[in-house]
Order: C-alpha cells, then sequence, then structure tokens
C-alpha cells in the first residue's frame, strides 16, 4: 500500500491551494443547512474536489467519500474519507484551527491520516507507521503525553452545545474532574492531543468524515480514541480520545455514568 | 512621538525570542494563584523583562506597567502597558490563539500598541495612525467589517465560565441573538475583529494589561470598544468591542437590561 509521506504532502497542498486564498475572504459563504448554521464555502468544495482527483489517480481501484460530494466505490477494501474543511466556523471567522482531513479506512478500520493546517504550514499524518508532524520548528514524531488522571488533564471540546440534553451532564462532569477545560479546536485539539500538547478530546454528533483520519494519527501517538462505550470510533458520533489508556478509562468512568 | 512599525515589530521580536522556543515544551510552567489554574511560564517572564529593557531604552522618560514585573514611573505622561503572553491557557495547550501585547497609554488614553502572535508570524498594530496587518498573506489595513445587527454577527468570548452570575445571563442573552458564537479565542478574537473577521467580542474580569493594547487597533480600524456601560475600557474589567457604532449600540442593549 504506497501512502507515502510524499502522497501526504500533495494531498495537503493540492488543498492547501483551494483552500488558503479563501481565507479570511468574504463573499463566498452559502448556508448548507435552512435550519441552522453551517456555512460552506467554495474552498470546502474546490478542495475536496481537488483531494479526490489526485485520489482517483493514484488508487483508482479505492474507494471515496467526502463531505460535500458523497460517496463512490464505498464497498471497495479500501476507502478515503474526506473532510475537507473540518471547522468551518473557525475557518470563516478567520481562527486557524480548522484543518483538511483526509483518512483511509481498510477493511472499514482507520490505518492512515493527515490533519493539515496550511495557514500556520502545519501536517500532522501517519502512513500507518509512525505519526509524524512537519511545519513550524521542524519535522517531529507525534508522542502523546503520558498523563494519567483527569485531575492532570487538559480537555478539549469545540463547544458544549454540541452535547445533547441527555450527553451535556455526562460532560459537565467530565470537565468538572479535570485540570484545564478549552473550547474552540475542532480537529486541532486531537493534532494537540498527538503532539503531547492536551491530554483529552470529548464531541458528539461526529460524522465519519470528522474523525477517520485523526484515529490512526492519534493511536500511532500512543493515544487511544473509542466511542463513548469503547467500541470503534469510525463511524463517528459520540468520540472520547485521550492520551493513555488509563486517562481513556478514567474518563470513560465518567462519560457512560 | 516615535512609535514607528519597526518599533513594534522590534517589540515583537525579542518577544518572540522568548516565547516560541518554549511554545509546545513543557516542564516550566507553575501555578501562579493557589487557587486556581493561572500558569506562568518563564516564557511569559523573559519576554516581558525583553519588552521592557527595548522600552527603557528607547523611552526612558516612559512607565511601563507590566503583567509579570510590577509597575515603574506610572505617573509619567506615557505609559507602556505589556502583557507578555496573553492566553497562556492556549499557550500551554499549544494552542497558537495567544499573543504578546503591548500598548501605550497617554495621559490614560490607549493610543498605540500591537498584538503579535509568533507560531503563525502575524503582528497587528497601530502606531496611532491606522491599524496594519503583517504575516501570511501579506501586509495590509486591518478594517471591520460593516456589521450592524446582531443576527449577522459572529460572537467571541474566551469561555463562558469567565461571566460572573450576575453576568452571565446577560451574556446569554446576547449569545443566543446573535449568528455564530465561538470561545476559546484571548487576544485573538480582538485581532480577528479588527481584521474584519468576526463582529463582537465580550470579556469581563480583564485587567488593563489583558486590553489596553488591544483598544487603538481596534479603534484605528473602524470598531468601537468599551466597558458594558460605554465607558473608557483602559481599565479592564467588561469590555465590549464592536465592528461598527450602530453593532456597539445593539450589543449594549442586551448587555445594560
Amino acid at each position: 500500500m504506497a501512502v507515502t509521506p510524499e502522497l501526504m504532502r500533495k494531498l495537503a497542498e493540492v488543498a492547501a491551494a483551494e483552500t488558503l486564498p479563501r481565507f479570511r475572504q468574504f463573499g463566498s459563504v452559502s448556508n448548507k443547512l435552512a435550519a441552522g448554521f453551517d456555512p460552506v464555502t467554495e474552498a470546502d468544495r474546490e478542495a475536496e474536489r481537488a483531494i479526490r482527483a489526485v485520489l482517483r489517480e493514484t488508487f483508482p481501484e479505492h474507494g471515496i467519500l467526502g463531505e460535500e460530494w458523497g460517496g463512490e466505490r464505498l464497498d471497495s477494501r479500501h476507502v478515503w474519507v474526506i473532510d475537507p474543511i473540518d471547522g468551518t466556523r473557525s475557518f470563516i471567522s478567520g481562527i486557524p484551527l480548522w484543518g483538511t482531513l483526509v483518512g483511509l479506512l481498510e477493511n472499514g478500520d482507520a490505518v492512515a491520516g493527515l490533519m493539515a493546517q496550511p495557514f500556520t504550514g502545519e501536517l500532522f499524518f501517519t502512513d500507518g507507521m509512525t505519526a509524524l508532524y512537519e511545519g513550524p520548528g521542524g519535522p517531529r514524531e507525534l508522542v502523546t503525553r503520558k498523563t494519567t488522571q483527569l485531575a492532570d488533564a487538559t480537555l478539549c471540546t469545540t463547544t458544549p452545545s454540541l452535547f445533547t440534553a441527555e450527553e451535556r451532564p455526562l460532560y459537565n462532569e467530565l470537565e468538572k474532574a479535570v485540570r484545564l477545560p478549552r473550547y474552540g479546536t475542532d480537529c486541532y485539539a486531537y493534532a494537540m492531543l498527538a503532539a503531547g500538547q492536551v491530554d483529552l478530546v470529548v464531541e458528539s454528533g461526529l460524522q465519519p468524515y470528522d474523525i477517520v483520519a485523526l484515529i490512526p494519527i492519534i493511536e500511532k501517538a500512543g493515544g487511544v480514541i473509542t466511542d463513548w462505550q469503547g467500541g470503534p470510533a469510525e463511524k463517528g458520533g459520540r468520540v472520547l480520545a485521550a492520551a493513555t489508556p488509563e486517562l481513556h478509562a478514567e474518563a470513560m468512568r465518567v462519560l457512560s455514568l
């Protein structure tokens, strides 16, 4: 399987060519859902188109599932899962915590993936072997922090308002138990977990394209990522990522009350 | 008054030399307040030391007030106000939304200032004439967005938990009235307001060093920044920044209920 660092860089590059020139520009934001505020930009659509073109050319037999342009060959053994801009609310607020996500499923398991933030020039990825960072400060291996206790943990979530009435008390309980909660982070939180900067990420209501790319990066960096029942996170929904198995178990105890 | 762009760049540079090598490093975080989690790093202390040295040499007659090293000559007509790392919680979470703040008071009014984010390589500043951006995408003038209605506005705050029991219902009311709320932004929110990316920033419990540098940047970019009573924001406390006078008036109506 030729999932090389070069391919990861190329995917990040073709996406950046569509997203970056449109970051901090306005006029192209449309509402995807009439019922709410779910902005989608030309950047989103064009970046996914560019990523799909590279994948189709490189792996003509693989399937592709994208946020913007749907699925093709989804019964293939290998399926690529794309979110061209995760964190569109950050994107339209000028805040560089959004990212391009591209992950690879093999028989339904996430085995490789990348998160790219082109404004900061950061790339977090795994080819299935190690988890790697490239960007300011120079390339290095991604390794999670060795935090085992909630009382020592930094916890990220995009916003507490994403939790349902049923989930919110569990989240609140977890937030009370940790040292430091942080909001507004989207996919950047998972990258920081892999990089040993934060210890927990808890979210709910995720789609597969929000999380598939991040699963192998966290796992290869030494972290644990599952749903709130401890099962696979590949299908999205309620997701818990932790820096260590011990911390994951601590957080699970609170979330499965 | 020789507050030149060159001086602004130099202040940003000497601060970055102390902050950036320590960003995404650990081991130097200590607790400043036993009662809470108020991390302060060597980066904070050394950056302020470096900024003070430049200011003392350039303006020996000016006063200086800093978060880390206190005040000197505070009865001077000109007083510099420094927060070496605003957003220490972002800093220790690896998230590049913290910034170095240096502002200048003249007889108590904020007249010049900078916000620098060295990881992204961004500098937002005013010498008292125009508000300027330097960084990725190239230099440009900072101009606020022309939003006049709450229903069209993006609102930023660092976290709703910073509001007191008295303030929280007012904030909640405002959050319900806007199009999009964003959390976790610290000083970066004010920079994005000046850059026309978001429309409102609401915070409380601020110190002068949290806000003095940002006031003239927002004002010279076309925005309005006051306390929640419409008075000067220089002393910190409850702060409201808006992209336009109309939007400021709309938000004031909610916050002064």
